[in-house]
C-alpha cells in the first residue's frame, strides 16, 4: 500500500543524512541530494530490487547516479536498505573511507565512478542493452541533474537508448533549477527538457519531484513500460528542498551546512524518525556472469608472402576469441568496415554494438558492460578515441575491463590528411595508469597479443596501421606484454633501432641501407609500449658501441614510445634519441608523408650517421 | 531572377568538378559532395557574400563545411567562385596541395579544419555569436552531413545557438542517408531530425534538398528571419545524387570512381558548360579584426603575508589583460566561480561567454571566434577540458590562437575524489604540438605568465591551483615562457629538485628538512613545463655533485613535466628521477593525498636519501 506519509518520514531521515554527512565531512552537495531525495525514496522504497549482499548478481534493478555530487544520497539510499549502519557514513570524504566525494568503486554498490557529468545515461544504456540482449527482467534507474543535460553526451544516450528500445531503462531527471554557478540554460521550464527527450522518441512524463503521488505513479508506468521506449521522468524539484532557508535558494551549490545551520535544519524536519528503513525487493534469482579465461590463443593462418593490415588481422582474430568468451562484446562507432568490428557482427550479431558516430557514448555504454562482467572492445580511428577522452578517464576510475582498438594511426594513414592520423593516441592510453599499449606491425603479432590484452583484466589498447605490411614473425614466435622482439643483431652493432607499428619497417630499410656501407644497427620492434621491455632496451645499450637506442614513432614526439623508452632507461648509461612527428601534418602519400615527418628509412639513416660523426667527434 | 535551369547547369558543374578531383587523387569522398550539390551551389550562386580577396573581411559570409570529408566540393565552389582555376582543384591530396582531404586551414577559405565529425555547428556558433556581438550583418552557414548529428557536440551547439538566439546562423542539414558503414540511425525518415532541432528551439522547415525551388525559398527564408532562433534547413537527400549507377547506393561511401566510371559519369550528366561561374555578392564594407598587442603586464597587488590561489588571481589578472586588449574573450563551462571567470563577466560582460556544462562545444566556439582575430581564454576544470580533447585537436589543426585555463589540478585538490582531479592534463596539451604549457605556483608569477600566454601566437595552457599559495616572487621578478626559477642553490648542493605548481612548496619543506641534516640541495620552480628551461636544468645537472634530478609533480607519471625534462636533458650526462602520481587517488585532505600519491615533502626526502645511498654504495 502507497502512503504517502511513510514516504515522507522516511524521506526526512534521507534527509538529515545527506545533511549530517557533508557537515561531518565539512565539504560537499548536500542541496543537490535534498533535491532528489523524494524521488529517489519513492523508488528504493517501493520500486527498487535489489541483492546487497550481490551487487553484480545480473538480476539486481541497476541504480545509476548520474550526478556524482549527490554522492551522500546514493550513500544514504544504501544504508537505508541495511546495507551498513548510516552512522558510518559519517567518513564521507575522508583518506581511506569507501564514501568519496564523487562515487568510485570502493563503494560496491556504485554502478560507475561519476563526477564528470553527462555520463550517467550511457552506463546506464549499456546495463540496459545487456538486460535486452541477455533476455534479463532488470531495470536500470538512471538519475541525473539538469545542468548536466547540456552534455553532448547524454543525447548521444539517448539517441543510443531510443535506438536499442531500452524501454528497461529509466532515467530520472531532477530538473532543480541551479547549476554551480548560476541558474541552468532552462531553469524551471521543464517543457524544453520534456520537448527534447520526447523528440529523442523516449517515453516522457513531467511530474512534481516533490509529489510523492506522482512520483509514484511515474515509476509504476516506467517500471511497466514495455512500449520499446525509455523512460524519461521529468521532474520538477527545488534544490535544498525541505529546509526553508536552502530551499530554491542562490549560493548554496557544493556548500556543506555549519553545525549550527545543519541543528537548525534538523529542527526544521523534526521529529526524525531514525529508525526507518527500505526493505528492498529480492530479486528472483542470484547469477553472476560467468567468468570465461581465454581463448589462449586464436587460431589463424597467414600466407607468407602476402601482406596483411593489422586492423584486418584484428577483425578476423575478433571473431575467433569471441567464438571462445562469449562474454566479448565489439562495439563500433560507424567504422566497423574501417576498424574490421564487421567481421564480428556478421558472426556473432548479438555480440555486436552499433554506436554510430558518438564516441563518448561507446565508452560509457561499454563501462557499462564492463560492470556485469563483460569485456567490451571498443574500436574506432585512433583519433576519434580522443573525442572520448574524459570517458576512458572516468572508465579507469570505474575500473571497467575494456579493450581499446585504434585504427588509423599515424601519418602513415596518407591522404586523407591530419583530421584522420591519430598521433596522440599512446600519450592518451599511456598516461591513463595501468595501461597496456601495445602496437603490433604485422599479422601474426597482432593475432598473438589479441588474446594477451582479454587475459589481462583491466585497460589495454591497441593501435592498429591502416595500410598492410608483411609477415615478420613466424606462427610458433611468442609475443608477451612487456616484450619486444629483436629483428636484427650482430656482434659489433653500433647503436639500437627501437621502432613500433610501421616504423619497424623503416627501421629494417634503414638496417638495410646502412649495411651497405658495412654500419650494422639492431633493430627492435617495440610492439609492447606499456610496459616497455626495459631488459632488452638496457642489454641494448650495452651490447652496442654508441651506447644509443632511437626510437622511432609514427606519433607525436611527447607521450609516445619514445618517452617510455626514456623513462624505463633513466638509470642506465646510454643515451636516447627520439625520432617523432613534430608538427602538424597534411595530406600525401603514405611513403611521402613518413618522409616528410622525418621518420622514414633515409631519415634514420641520417641521424645514424650523424650520431656516428658527433662520438667519432667528440673521440 | 531565380531560374532553376541556370542553377541546374550550375550545379552540373559542381558535381562534375567533385568527381574529376577525386579521381584525379584515387581517393575521397565524391558521393558526400555530390548529396549537397544542390543545396550549396543555389547558396553560393543567389545568397552568399563574401570577399574573395580578404576571407578574414569581417563582412564576410561565413560558410563551415562541418562534413569535412566533402572537402573537394567546398574546393570546387571557391573555384566556382572565381578563388582559382578549377584545374587547380586536380592537386586535391597531393603533398602541398591546399587542397587537402579534409579542409585545412592551408586552404584560406576554410573557417575551421573539419574532418573530425560533429564539430562544424559549434564553430558556427561561435562565428555568429561575434556577429551578434560586434553587430556585424554577417550571415553563418554549417553545411552538416546526417551522420554526424549522432555527435553529442552538435546538440551542446544547438543548446548553445539557441540559447545566444542566433539568428543569423543557418544549419543546413544534408540528410543523405547513408553514412559509411550502412544507413544512419534514421536514414530519410526526416522528421526525426526536424523534431530534434525543433525541440532544440531552432526555427525549422525540411525540403527536398535537389528542388531548386524548395532550397531558393529555404534560404530566403532563412536569411531573412530575425525571430531570434537559429534556422535548421533539414534536406532530403541522395549521395551520389545526379548519376545514375551511385545514386543513393550502398558501398559508395568514401570512394572515388575509376577513370571510366567517371567518363561514365560525366556522359550522363553531359552537356556540361565549363564556362559558368558564381559572381558573389560582394559585402558592403571591408574591415578586419584589429590586431591589438598585449597589455604586456597586468598591474596587479599582493600583500605579501597573504596567500592566494593561482585561479583567483588568473580572474583579476584578465580583467586587466582585456581592460587592455578588446580581442580578449573568455569562455566558461558553468564554473565561473571556481575558474574565477566571473570576474570578466562582472567588467566586460560583453566578452564572457557562458558555454554552460558543455565543454566540446566551449571549445569549438573558441575555435570560431578565434578565426576572426579574437583571443578566446577557454576555462574550466583541468580535468574537465579532457572532455573537448578531440575539439582542442581539431583546434590545433586549425591553428586558433586559443588559451587554456585548467584549474583544480592534481590530487591536492582534496575532498572531491578522483573525478575532480586533472591528471592528464600536461600530457594532453603537452602531446599538441607548439602548445605552451605553463603552471605558475604563486600570484605573481601567474599575473606575470598571463600576458605572455596572449603575446604568445597559438595554444597556450595554464594549470591553476585550486589552493592557496603563498608568495614566493616579488614584484619586479621576470617570468618568461622557456623560463624557470632557482629558489635554493649553494655550492655545495647534492643534487635538484625540480617542481611545478603545488609541488614546489614540498620541495621547499623538503630541502629545509634536509638542511636540518646539513644536506644542500637546489630547488627549481619550472613554472614553464613546455617550452622547459633545459638551459637551467643542464647547469643543475653539472653543478651539483650527483648529477640527479629529481622531477616532482602532481599528475600522472606519463606525459608529465618530468617527461620534459628527461627529453630535454637525454643528450646530457646525469640522471633524471621521476616523482609523480601513480594511481589512481581518492578522497582525502590536500595533504594526506600529497602524502598518499608520494609526492609531498618527506617523500621527497625519502628520495634525496635513497639516491645519496646508492651513490655512496657505488663509490
Amino acid at each position: 500500500m502507497f502512503e504517502a506519509k511513510d514516504i515522507r518520514e522516511k524521506a526526512k531521515l534521507v534527509r538529515k543524512w545527506c545533511m549530517v554527512s557533508t557537515t561531518e565531512a565539512g565539504s560537499g552537495h548536500p542541496t543537490s541530494c535534498l533535491s532528489a531525495a523524494d524521488l529517489t525514496t519513492v523508488l528504493f522504497d517501493r520500486y527498487f530490487t535489489y541483492d546487497l549482499k550481490q551487487p553484480l548478481n545480473i538480476y539486481n534493478d541497476r541504480f545509476v547516479l548520474s550526478k556524482g555530487h549527490a554522492a551522500p544520497l546514493l550513500y544514504t539510499l544504501f544504508g537505508m536498505a541495511g546495507a551498513y549502519p548510516l552512522e558510518d557514513i559519517k567518513s564521507l570524504r575522508k583518506l581511506g573511507s569507501k564514501f568519496e566525494g564523487h562515487p568510485t568503486p570502493r563503494f560496491e554498490y556504485a554502478e560507475a565512478a561519476t563526477g564528470s557529468l553527462g555520463q550517467g545515461l550511457s552506463v546506464g544504456a549499456g546495463l540496459a542493452l545487456l538486460g535486452k540482449r541477455e533476455g534479463l527482467p532488470f531495470k536500470t534507474f538512471v538519475l541525473t541533474g539538469d545542468g548536466e543535460l547540456a552534455e553532448g553526451q547524454v543525447w548521444e544516450a539517448a539517441n543510443f537508448a531510443a535506438h536499442e528500445k531500452l524501454d528497461n531503462l529509466v532515467a530520472i531527471l531532477d530538473i532543480n533549477r541551479l547549476a554551480q554557478s548560476q541558474e541552468t540554460m532552462f531553469g524551471h521550464h521543464i517543457d524544453e527538457y520534456v520537448n527534447r527527450f520526447r523528440a529523442f522518441d523516449f517515453e516522457v512524463i513531467a511530474i512534481d519531484g516533490h509529489n510523492y503521488e506522482e512520483i509514484d505513479h511515474a515509476l509504476q508506468l516506467a517500471t511497466s513500460n514495455t512500449n520499446g521506449k525509455p523512460y524519461a521522468i521529468v521532474a520538477k524539484t527545488e534544490k535544498g528542498k525541505g529546509v526553508s532557508f536552502i530551499e530554491n535558494k542562490d549560493g548554496w551549490h557544493g556548500k556543506a551546512l555549519k553545525k549550527e545551520e545543519l541543528d537548525k535544519a534538523l529542527a526544521e524536519l523534526a521529529p526524525i524518525n531514525d529508525n526507518l528503513r527500505f526493505e528492498l525487493k529480492k530479486p528472483a534469482k542470484v547469477q553472476l556472469t560467468e567468468k570465461i579465461k581465454g581463448p589462449a590463443s586464436v587460431d589463424l593462418s597467414f600466407e607468407k608472402d602476402k601482406e596483411y593490415a593489422t586492423r584486418e588481422v584484428f577483425g578476423e582474430a575478433l571473431v575467433k576469441l569471441a567464438a571462445g568468451n562469449k562474454n566479448i562484446y565489439a562495439i563500433d562507432g560507424d567504422v566497423m568496415n574501417s576498424t574490421f568490428t564487421e567481421d564480428l557482427k556478421k558472426a556473432y550479431p548479438e555480440h555486436f554494438v552499433e554506436g554510430y558516430i558518438a564516441e563518448q557514448n561507446m565508452v560509457s555504454v561499454a563501462a557499462g558492460l564492463s560492470r556485469l562482467g563483460k569485456i567490451p572492445f571498443v574500436a574506432t580511428f585512433a583519433a576519434f578515441l580522443t573525442r572520448a577522452a574524459d570517458q576512458i578517464r572516468m572508465a579507469r576510475v570505474s575500473e571497467a575491463n575494456i579493450k581499446f582498438i585504434g585504427s588509423h594511426v599515424g601519418v602513415s594513414i596518407g591522404e586523407d590528411g591530419p583530421s584522420q592520423m591519430g598521433l596522440e593516441d599512446i600519450s592518451l592510453f599511456g598516461t591513463v595508469p595501468g595501461t597496456i599499449v601495445l602496437q603490433p606491425c604485422d599479422a601474426i603479432s597482432t593475432a598473438a597479443l589479441l588474446p594477451k590484452m582479454v587475459e589481462h583484466n583491466g585497460f589495454a589498447y591497441m593501435r592498429t596501421l591502416r595500410s598492410k605490411t608483411p609477415l615478420l614473425y613466424k606462427k610458433e614466435d611468442r609475443f608477451e606484454i612487456g616484450g619486444s622482439s629483436i629483428l636484427r643483431q650482430s656482434a659489433n652493432d653500433l647503436l639500437t633501432v627501437a621502432a613500433t607499428g610501421i616504423t619497424v619497417f623503416e627501421a629494417l630499410k634503414a638496417a638495410d641501407e646502412l649495411q651497405k656501407e658495412n654500419i650494422s644497427i639492431r633493430v627492435v620492434d617495440i610492439y609492447s609500449i606499456h610496459p616497455i621491455d626495459k631488459d632488452t632496451l638496457v642489454k641494448c645499450l650495452q651490447e652496442t658501441q654508441q651506447k644509443i637506442i632511437i626510437t622511432v614513432e609514427d606519433h607525436f614526439e611527447h607521450g609516445g614510445m619514445g618517452d617510455f623508452a626514456l623513462s624505463a632507461l633513466a638509470s642506465t648509461q646510454g643515451q636516447v634519441v627520439k625520432m617523432a612527428v613534430t608538427k602538424i601534418s597534411q595530406s600525401g602519400t603514405k611513403d611521402e608523408l613518413l618522409n616528410d615527418a622525418g621518420i622514414n628509412a633515409s631519415h634514420i639513416v641520417k641521424r645514424v650517421k650523424e650520431l656516428m660523426q658527433n662520438k667519432n667527434k667528440k673521440m
